[in-house]
């Protein structure tokens, strides 16, 4: 049972999966019965140095042409990026070749169009690389809970912005923390899609649209990265027992669905503040299900082409028995709730005058904004002070009301800061 | 795209699915496009008083004639048992109609055979629900990680059992603690399957065949049971700083695969020693994928009909594609290690006269048998003293040397207690 495999991209994880494919052959047939022979691999510069050498007979720079190549029945895409691979994709999808990706961008934005495309030509296409590397979470997501109607999902999908913030809680500044990470290779020369948090927004848009069956573009998630996070209120919050994290949050409600990634302070004690460094972690919750944890290296090429082959496998059996694949979820028309509208907490910083009255008229405003407050700390004496408050859950758009009023009281010398509190159980 | 389902037993699992099928269609069309139409559903007694009412026209007591209806497409057994549970599944399978399966008893004594069946009539047989009731684990195992050469399981897999044991070390006694469970529904009337690790045992065998690619079956499991453990070494652990659980292993080694089930003593900031209650939670790990954590409810009608549902689904959409289905794993041939070939550390307690030179006796003995001693506490002064050993890695086969010649010994009045301790991270 031969399939012949084109593979468009020869980075980290096109290289681990090259090396893997060919070192471990006989055991993948042992253990598959298929025989997944590598027809090429698309590579952009062909006098690039590799960790792993590319067989010159696989290697080559025109992706189209092994894309159209009769010998490959399976079209795997790590290119990354919207283009070509976009492009690259459609055309192994209309010549009735499945496809697996692990380009999140990609299926995060033009994930419907493909999805329909793939599902006219009656073939696969598998992404359970794009989401969370070698974690099984797609597949689950889509196939063991397909019968669910799952109404959250919340984690820690950014490996990179995970490391820097559990670095910055343990007291370096941002700077240092990215540098660091860069150092030890979890964070990119260019970290722009990590902390600004597009990289969690693109697969927590992938997460959303297969838990709720609506398909919520990249668009349509609220996104704020770590950047602006200040070592001063870490080290507030760490004194009131909560940590930083980057948290990806999809949630089903009666209005519609939300989907946003955001920083946020969790309780020492909460199950996400015990993920440290680069690992990956996302609660499912459903009411027939109750509460499920998936965790594991969310990055690297060993993880994500464990990923990205068990996509080959999973196709390749529904290519050997000839079948027309049906699709495994359907999307309809959903709601997409304004964040405006979602219920948050906040934590927010604020410097005031040391004055009579002052918390009294604090609180009044956030009275009039519809929020109210949980708990209050007033730091230093004498001529001004620091006022850290913690509010209950209230809408986001009140929330914000709340700290435009803030901003014209006279005693209100500056609002320092403002977080998002994440303190309910998965 | 309509599908008729038949269903063999009417208990807590069937009726939830069933009630699930009957309330949700429409969700379960909206996502997936599969009408599932229940055609029938076979108990025991007709009789019988149920939460969720059979309706008249969907009961039977015959559930050879409901496997043979032509109009049954697909079968779900939940009856469990060996019989009559196993000649039901292989009428159906014979009958090239896919079968779903939360037994993890016929799994584990019967699968390879069932799966050979399975695999001749070009059908599928699933069985998501027979391991951690609601947690996706086999679906991962058998797909999303088919490629991976995964070298160790580990897990908790028994609910029952981890609640009486998160109890016991609360303080509680073991008869205490299964009244309690069995008040709250987490024990049976008769909890014999639970605490003797039977029921874990089963599941392990499930997780190490499909991990390792080496049918297991359930008489190779390596088993003991909880009853034995005196809360007095439970006390010992807790100063000691580690936490009773029913542990799961599977492990590859260079020699064969291992496959067992024991209580054994974690660290208490090990990652098993935070899955408190009925929780169940289990660890992969491959060179690939590194390591990667399922944590969720291991039992109950909702999480447990969550993952019949989820194989109805996909096998549902292997029917309707028309496909001879090839098979997910293969099994090769493997050698079975003897535990007693298994190294293991041991926590030992032994009633000693306080006589000097008794140690260098006791270390003696454990030294002449293969076995090296981690660390040693003394209990108690005057005419008797207990000794608390813990061992470094071993032979299981010369722990149990060791032990046997501490028993000759005259200053050992007793080895009254030994438990395995798993210390290594997973």
């Amino acid at each position: 049972m031969k399939v012949g495999i084109g593979i468009l991209g020869g980075g980290t994880v096109g290289g681990a999966l090259l090396q893997y494919l060919i070192n471990e052959q006989k055991a993948i047939v042992a253990k598959t019965g298929l025989e997944l022979e590598v027809r090429g691999v698309a590579v952009r510069s062909l006098s690039k140095t590799r960790s792993f050498p590319i067989p010159t007979g696989l290697i080559t720079d025109q992706p189209e042409q092994l894309v159209d190549d009769p010998s490959v029945d399976l079209v795997v895409e790590l290119m990354g990026g919207l283009e070509p691979a976009g492009d690259l994709v459609m055309q192994a999808l209309q010549a009735g070749k499945p496809v697996v990706t692990a380009n999140k961008e990609l299926v995060a934005t033009r994930g419907a169009e493909l999805i329909r495309r793939a599902e006219e030509k009656g073939v696969s296409l598998l992404f359970e690389a794009a989401v969370g590397g070698g974690i099984p979470i797609i597949r689950p997501l889509s196939e063991s809970l397909a019968g669910e109607q799952i109404t959250r999902v919340l984690g820690i999908v950014n490996g990179t912005t995970n490391y820097i913030l559990t670095r910055m809680s343990e007291g370096l500044g941002f700077a240092e923390a990215l540098e660091e990470a860069q150092a030890l290779g979890y964070a990119e020369a260019d970290p722009t899609a990590d902390v600004s948090g597009a990289d969690a927004a693109a697969k927590t848009a992938i997460l959303a649209s297969l838990a709720f069956g609506t398909w919520v573009s990249v668009d349509g998630v609220y996104r704020e990265g770590i950047e602006s996070l200040d070592p001063v209120d870490l080290r507030y919050a760490a004194d009131l027992g909560y940590l930083p994290k980057l948290l990806a949050i999809g949630e089903e409600t009666p209005n519609g669905v939300s989907a946003r990634v955001h920083p946020a302070l969790v309780p020492l004690d909460h199950p996400l503040a015990l993920v440290r460094g680069a690992n990956n972690a996302v609660f499912i919750e459903g009411p027939q299900v109750g509460e499920l944890l998936f965790m594991g290296p969310g990055a690297g090429g060993g993880p994500t082409a464990t990923a990205v082959l068990g996509d080959i496998i999973d196709a390749a059996r529904e290519l050997l028995a000839e079948a027309q694949v049906a699709p495994r979820i359907r999307f309809a028309p959903g709601r997409l709730l304004d964040f405006g509208e979602v219920e948050t907490k906040w934590y927010v910083r604020l410097e005031v005058a040391d004055a009579p009255g002052v918390l009294a008229l604090v609180a009044g405003t956030f009275g009039d904004a519809g929020v109210s407050i949980k708990s209050v700390w007033q730091e230093g004496r004498g001529e001004d002070a620091t006022l850290l408050l913690i509010t209950h859950d209230a809408l986001e758009s009140n929330q914000r009301a709340a700290v435009t009023a803030l901003r014209s009281l006279e005693v209100v010398t500056e609002v320092a800061a403002t977080i998002r509190v994440q303190s309910d159980e998965p």
